[in-house]
């Protein structure tokens, strides 16, 4: 079987597991408080240009967004997303575990909009409803569109006019930052928002994501929020050791290394099945590939790979999720492109 | 200055008032434990003809559904409601401060729909989603609206499918019980769901609500919830007292009187501002009127009455809200009713 | 039967009750924003000789509590009281609801002391442990003792050192400050504390408090809190109106009135019992008085009155607990002092 | 410089680090939906003797407790531990973030007794008070004693009768199985509780834990109460894979020779240490070693080795903490004991 059901399927880019068994016999201070955690912070500081950013070495996506969420807002303050966005869709409530509430609200393309900040605001209006107060956005978002530069800062300026928080959600921040097309580098994103995480689970790290906060304000006793939300690692250095290892070396650093390949086989499916006449479900340009096909074809595909049935669209057709990763090898992408143009029947 | 702001504007129906300064000197046990409260329980229990429920004297509307939502529900499980709903709408994210999500679905004339609870669950799909468990209506809905009783068993009938709780906010529910095409009487109501509340601050009590839980199970410790919940009422006897004044008598009790009353100044301004051409927004046969008025002829009105703008509308309309009371006059509607006359020129 | 049960077994004071009938035909604007709540308010600045404090009326002690600790503590944060305080031990956990940690110490008569909260700080260390924040006291404490303003002044300084937050529950308020013995005024306590409410449900209303936030950053959206917390009431006015009655006359007031004479009752309570020879669980100089009786004495008593059994105590005694209010008649206290006379076979 | 800092200093055990190394190239599913954690619950029901009972691959120790915690109990019930609990007294107040008060009492030795059980119920009364519901212990304690067989099923029975659930922290639980005088084995421990969990980081894990639920309905949607509460790895299987390592080959797999040999190791920091004539803080048998050094000794031996102070004894002495691990060479200990020797100046 050949898997393309997810970015998180195997375990850890080659170099990451290498930086692991190097570093296992250390002794390390507890709690994120050790040498490679401090190097690797040092690291992202550098990347994105912000010398006085915070770093937090975390041990999921989840943990990011709702620790975040919990510290930056008072209790009756909340957030706004799309309603696909991952805080809203895939958290099984977290964000309402802290007592705050997910306004969500329709949007295309998975994406958040000023004018739908706009529309939470038309349902707010007093002391009866809870103020929105932070934006949550993800680059890319679920269905692996990306925001362009203009729609970013356009989002940041209709958050300084609201008095909002900008919040990106980073689950898959290497596929979007290596995308074709994409033209929001790092460093702008870093200086649009207020906080946003770098994944590492779907980009080649055992787990763990790396947190930055950018004011000093927001991250007023946040290892103790960490603590609280029982996110603190005991062994918290294992995120640091893998987020060294990610980095190390720059523009040239596995993490985008790892994410320009995945990007790579997801482009080769994505234009092979385009040659083969077939049409997209959305239009991610990232790692994730929506192609619609007939569902016969997808029962006979599921023989012989793994991947994901996302929507029923009509005349008998169903959407599928494709997703590659840093493991992700080029004849498996081809296999997949030649069993569809057998099951289609095309030559 | 005449007032259709509210029907909460003025203080008790002279019968509660009377009551309470009568049992103002004698000595009870405190937090609800007294005679007082034992008695309007007791005619409560006999009004929906259920001996085994349980009545609890609430503090208010938001203290009812806030508590038992906190109660029934586990803490991953969700609420529905259509996105116009008092806890989605006007309770500044209450029951998302207990942990729990409200699942905002938008509808027609603010009910919701054995469809909207598919819906609900379109967006539920397992561990990674808060499963939807209890449907949250209210009789009549924020615009007035009142659920017919086949509205109110489909939904009973899709909540057993979907193994949900139904749970009826009734605030006004007097005004719905006698309004003019109800077909669902108290005790039909009652056996549809499995707790509601009726409200007495809207219809004759200076404060307080009775909360009526159907069964053993969604009882458990719940005096234990309200407290913790921070609405047990040291002199409980209050909300007893006035209970008692506001059941006694049966159907003929100060409770429905009070309410057929506000019922009829409604239907006089409604039926009034018909023939005068007015148009409403939305179609409530309660004790709010929405008439669609020019801007202009709102500001001249605005003079001399107090009520809300509801909504702005097309053409320079502006949709208002009228609430009637216990203690609404006739002469009051009609000096509304000749003041629009008046600033829309007619004869 | 005599009730000696509580402070709040009967209604309110006849001049409240007096407020409530005269305005109850009145239209006001609704959830605390009329003129009564203004007016009550404006009197309670004037009382305390504070203009910018920010005055909201409540619906119960436990309200005022959890909605402002809610509001002041970031998430992290916890409170300090003595294990016999109210948010400890008698709210079901109502602060813990809210996320936070209330740490209980043990202490003399009820009381907090700089010494403990140091204590509280030799438990606190970093990011495993929650911050001290607020402490929290009761004037007069649940044993009707009181602090001193040499007491109440050390607190201050120890807050002040410990960057904590000062709270005083004042349910019993007017009793403390009517208590011989007290040398602590309203203005000196309010002086020394970030916020405090002053209690009407145990003084002569039917319910409510006022709550006194001392700064404008403690205050930010405070209303936003109390509906978030269940404690908006649609009739507001209810509340101001009759505060207005309670404080309407300065220091004559009958606030004050009423609390003098629950503690003149108290006071012959206490003599009458002191020259019977019978000893004192605690030295509560308030309207609660803590006789220790042999238990065969106390089964008699409780045929013709009505209070608590508060402890077991060696020898066979039993401590109970007496507890008298604006209605308490000197008349009872003197036949409940008979009936000891008599049980103990005194002349 | 030599660490006797921690347990979780060091990376993993070579043989978990092998089992992750070669299992890194396999896709699987994701969220612990794998065959690895398939595999590894299945060993540990055998290990326990109960096939019936649920496992859950936890990425903490804190998100065991605290998520249990939140499933297990209903909003107004607490938890009661010795004051020294690691849910009191090291997790930043996680517990009480879920809305449940942790009933911190006073006990020897960090133990829980049945007494304290019966003494947080005298605390408990009615509704104003939490109801007492779930006994938290940890098999060894904070302080590295252990419970007997005898003391826990006192626990059970007085749990029983008090209708409390007893669940039991196993953070360092393979030290304390395989201690000298220790008389509960797995088996027995697991039978006696409703729910604990055996500790990974700990004990030769890069990070992990077993959470084992004895019952269908205490653990039912067990897996949405994970990731409400943020604990769902998207890569699963690393726990799975490393609690395999761990369990292979039965009573002599990696997990017990790891604790017997941090056992081991402990014993012999405590034989040359008693020889010394050195005294301890408490009497743990297990991997934690608390010797009390005169101050100015420990400040010396603070240059050559890592370790915690832990209490300041009277008479200018100090109480260390030592603790030792998979990965503690005898060398290590040999050079501790002989520094000790040098400064106290024993031949």
């Amino acid at each position: 079987m050949i898997s393309f059901r997810s970015d998180y399927s195997q375990g850890a880019h080659p170099r990451v597991l290498e930086a692991l068994v190097k570093t296992n016999p250390e002794h390390t201070d507890g709690y994120g408080m050790d040498a490679h955690c401090e190097h690797a912070a040092q690291m992202i500081k550098e990347l994105i240009g912000d010398e006085n950013c915070h770093v937090h070495m975390m041990v999921g996506g989840t943990p990011c967004n709702v620790t975040f969420i919990a510290a930056a807002l008072r209790p009756y303050e909340s957030v706004v997303s799309a309603r696909s966005g991952h805080v809203y869709f895939h958290e099984t409530g977290a964000v309402e575990a802290t007592g705050h509430r997910v306004i969500a609200l329709e949007g295309e393309d998975g994406k958040l909009t000023p004018d739908m900040i706009d529309k939470a605001f038309d349902e707010y209006q007093d002391e009866h409803t809870p103020l929105p107060r932070l934006a949550y956005v993800s680059q890319p978002t679920e269905t692996g569109t990306i925001y362009s530069k203009a729609e970013m800062t356009a989002l940041r300026e209709k958050c300084d006019r609201r008095d909002m928080l900008l919040y990106v959600d980073g689950a898959r921040l290497g596929s979007a930052l290596t995308a074709k097309g994409n033209d929001l580098s790092l460093k702008e994103l870093a200086a649009l928002c207020d906080a946003f995480y770098i994944g590492g689970t779907k980009n080649g790290a055992l787990l763990g994501e790396t947190l930055i906060i950018r004011n000093d304000k927001l991250n007023d006793h946040f290892r103790w929020m960490i603590k609280r939300q029982c996110g603190l690692l005991a062994k918290g250095r294992l995120i640091g050791v893998q987020f060294e290892a990610l980095f190390e070396g720059g523009e040239d650093c596995v993490y985008f290394q790892a994410a320009r390949h995945a990007n790579e086989m997801a482009d080769i499916l994505r234009n092979g099945l385009k040659e083969l006449g077939v049409r997209f479900f959305g239009s991610s340009p990232t790692n994730q590939v929506f192609p619609i096909l007939p569902a016969k074809v997808v029962k006979e595909l599921e023989k012989d790979f793994f991947f994901y049935e996302w929507a029923k669209e009509p005349d008998g057709m169903t959407a599928i999720r494709l997703v590659t990763g840093w493991g992700t090898k080029e004849e498996e992408v081809l296999a997949f492109l030649s069993a569809v143009r057998g099951y289609l029947g095309r030559p």
